[in-house]
């Protein structure tokens, strides 16, 4: 199924209104089944089902590794991906309707407030130059063509500091991200030293899937939030945000950048 | 709280690297709490948190007026909503973890598959000119000044023919158009002939959400997805998109645009 479609529309402008046509970006409901239970209605773009899935699971911490998963089977026109994991998943450990404060009126840490624990430290020794940033972002712009085309879809990509390895679009900004990296979980590509490159911006979800993943560096060419921040800087993750052009913005960790 | 702080940061440019500060915007987890039982947890700016409570509660479907709400307690600092209505709600009524398609296998209406039924056709008389659409635009876009100071913030609004009356932004478009129509709601201002300006794109959910505060008119500077297309030609909305400068694209029902 193409991401894109084309749909009539008028075209107003300062030379009057003509019909015509536009390329807009399609929106497929597609929910997510695991082992024969309804989990999830995600609304994304209909391109690398298998890795979306896959990447949601990995990125909400609802499967653990490439091992947890056996069969996955896309039924694109139906909107359904189901997934059979090798294990029983308890109903408790699906983060579904995420009320991230699990007991009222008692305050918790920033990790746990965010429904994040147990995560340890990422001590990845990598390092990026400047140049080498900007060498990623100015080739991460060049490949987002369908946000070009259309203006409704989000990028992201793991690197290394020299080139793109996994990239992959959606209308939303999460789906994006866990595109990447539920194609990295089902090939084997290890995300650990490796670098996130986002369109959008890195409020805490996002900080968070790519934590799980143990990338040590997010890119974005927008902002972070300050939840972002203060996460990525307690789990040792470096923040570059509005790298454009030959400029950008390190706000934690700004060790690994040279 | 503000809805922006200050943050340290390395700034890094051709010139070289440089400490500095820069405006992040902040990001609250805020959960909502309904007739004493936890609902949900947005990720949200910290601004408007009755308006938004309300009208998220509002525009998925879970109160259906002003009058079943009771008391809005907010407890920013503890990240905190507490709503009472008027009424029990059934639990089931909470379209929570939002399984859109409710049944394994059975294909349904657009309408029902976005989860939405029961919903009658807007017919709505209001017309707006191109001349009009663009000088609300222009207005609405000196207001996102905290998108100026940050990059980081959507903004929606609800106006008339000629004017803003309601403006509101967070750092999630979503929130953005709750607080917009959850301010509405407790100020009995109605929506209906009225006008809802998004600096975000239109996705099925942002239609959705209009649909359901009888809006007639959704103007984006950004692009529809062609399920928001499909759902407001089916529900009676127009959809105005791209609207920037002098110029403008009508997906759905122009006849309102003259």
């Amino acid at each position: 199924m193409d991401s894109v479609t084309r749909l009539p529309i008028q075209r107003i402008t300062a030379e009057g209104r003509i019909k015509t046509e536009d390329a807009v970006v399609r929106e497929l409901p597609l929910t997510i089944f695991l082992n024969g239970k309804e989990l999830i209605t995600l609304l994304c773009s209909p391109s690398a089902l298998d890795a979306l899935a896959a990447g949601y699971l990995f990125s909400e911490g609802i499967i653990k590794n490439r091992d947890e998963i056996g069969e996955i089977a896309v039924d694109a026109g139906g909107g359904m991906v189901r997934v059979s994991a090798t294990r029983d998943i308890e109903p408790d450990a699906w983060s579904l309707s995420k009320p991230i404060i699990t007991s009222a009126g008692k305050k918790r840490s920033l990790l746990n407030t965010a429904g994040f624990t147990g995560q340890s430290l990422i001590e990845s020794g990598v390092t990026i130059s400047a140049g080498e940033t900007m060498a990623l972002v100015n080739e991460f712009q060049r490949r987002s063509d369908v946000f070009q085309a259309t203006g409704g879809v989000h990028s992201a990509a793991l690197c290394d500091t020299r080139e793109i390895i996994v990239f992959a679009d959606d209308i939303g900004r999460h789906n994006a991200i866990d595109k990447v990296l539920g194609h990295c979980l089902l090939q084997g590509i290890a995300a650990d030293d490796r670098i996130v490159v986002t369109s959008g911006r890195i409020p805490s979800e996002i900080l968070l899937k790519a934590a799980r993943a143990r990338v040590p560096i997010i890119i974005s060419v927008s902002a972070p939030t300050d939840l972002g921040v203060k996460l990525a800087d307690s789990l040792g993750i470096t923040v570059i945000g509005f790298a454009r052009g030959d400029r950008m913005n390190v706000y934690t960790h700004a060790e690994r950048v040279t």
